[in-house]
């Protein structure tokens, strides 16, 4: 039986409070025994994130821009090389089971729309979008995207969306 | 010297409005001398901007995310087939000089954002996805993102923009 | 009625012998009205296969491995701004209604297969991969890959192959 | 520290001693401690070397040409959805510190192609594209692909490359 796997998507900068945030989701994906797929570089959400699973011996797996690992997060387990810019975010989402949208600009909001394209559901943490007007909200009716305001919550959520 | 290539997104389903717009929006980029470049599909904004050009003459190329060109419009010139799905939107944005966003879901969503990444300029086409606040809003304070009712409208904007 | 487009597929470098072939044969693509597709840069084979079209009036075509034209051929008409390096030799092959290989290393080796896993007819222009033993030869007698000498017989292959 | 990733490549048929041999070639990657990549579908070489490394306990990537992992092989416990057809053949190789090809056709020869031109060792298990003469003869001369007829001999192959 194949592991969930948790894509957790976010920015290259963040603030402490959504670096906080997204280390202390890394780790709950790793108690689960989910694993974790992120956009691996050493930078923002991605490597704290990929900590949080990583000291929690979890498997951490990711999807890289570039066609070496120079810049790849050292708390990535398996670095996938794809050498094709953001056209790997694709592939981000097309391989979780479910994704986690962090605080993130113009990169995760790509992630976000190409995850809805592709019927996933997204659960935002702490990350506003608009949920009662602007281009997200009829996703929001529709079931696919969902808020959360904690890691906590975001595991709740995925445990209810998961049926587990 | 190589002609500027101007992107047109925008969903493969579109109310007749938009629908006639973006068919007058590529005939306006054919008798500019642009090359048109969209998603390529015999759907919605692709089939009505890539007929708009193609009947004026122009040159117009279709990045598909199929391996064949069974589901290509008759009205793309130059069909490149990629074989990638969606991750295709990456190449749409890169290979445009500038973004005209229509009307559209979570596949033109994808397409702002990924072009805002790579800093393109995008003129949203009476297409709102929220100017004073929301995800998009930053964008359109730091100069990416641009408003435009009408085709007319696009045509001044691109001139403004291009500096022509 | 869309045209037909001929992949040219050769290596960055190359001896003045197969650079004029190359140059030659993209000559004789623009004169029978077809589309020209390559690598889009400006070195080699691409660049002289472009060259002999562009000169002829011919529609050039260039995939480019890069995020921007910085590198790619004055004599493409048309960049293809991929972002994706080496991974865009598969829309080179899957966007190309005939492939001719000419003169290259291992980049145009995985085009000569990856046409092939396609099902592409490719055309050898004075490049020898083995006919009668090795790898390719299996194609060779299923008559997917051919054999030519010239630009001259290429061109005449191509009619042959596409029953014109 | 990251362990180090073995690519597996070959046909999705195979005789049942190139299957054998996969089979045994995964358990000795797992065996050593190295993650196993290949191209993830149910079928020939892919599942053959991944039920050997899986059974042994070895984590193993598979890098999926679908959207889905409906063709993906139940011994992969990481899918990788790229959702890009042949184009993820440049992932598979980029990904792999060091690449084993078996027995394959087109879609095998290309993955060795893209792997010399990104300047990967490459290792051939007992599958023979002419080592005196033809295409892939100076890839040998130069010293990145070499030759090895049992699994056995490729793990000695890989710590003599890897300087382990």
């Amino acid at each position: 039986m194949k592991n969930m796997i948790i894509g957790v998507m976010g920015g290259g900068t963040a603030s402490p409070k959504h670096l906080d945030a997204a280390f202390r989701l890394g780790r709950e994906i790793a108690r689960n025994g989910w694993i974790l797929l992120n956009g691996g570089r050493a930078a923002g959400i991605m490597e704290a994130s990929a900590r949080g699973a990583f000291e929690e011996g979890g498997i951490t797996v990711g999807i890289l821009p570039d066609e070496t690992d120079a810049r790849a997060s050292l708390y990535i387990r398996i670095p996938i090389l794809t050498g094709m810019g953001n056209a790997r975010n694709s592939i981000n989402v097309l391989s979780s089971d479910l994704i986690v949208a962090c605080s993130g600009g113009a990169g995760t909001l790509s992630e976000i729309a190409l995850g809805l394209k592709s019927g996933k559901n997204i659960i935002l943490m702490d990350f506003d979008v608009g949920q009662e007007s602007g281009p997200f909200a009829p996703y929001f009716r529709q079931g696919l995207l969902h808020w959360a305001g904690t890691p906590e919550e975001v595991i709740q959520k995925i445990r209810e969306i998961m049926g587990l």
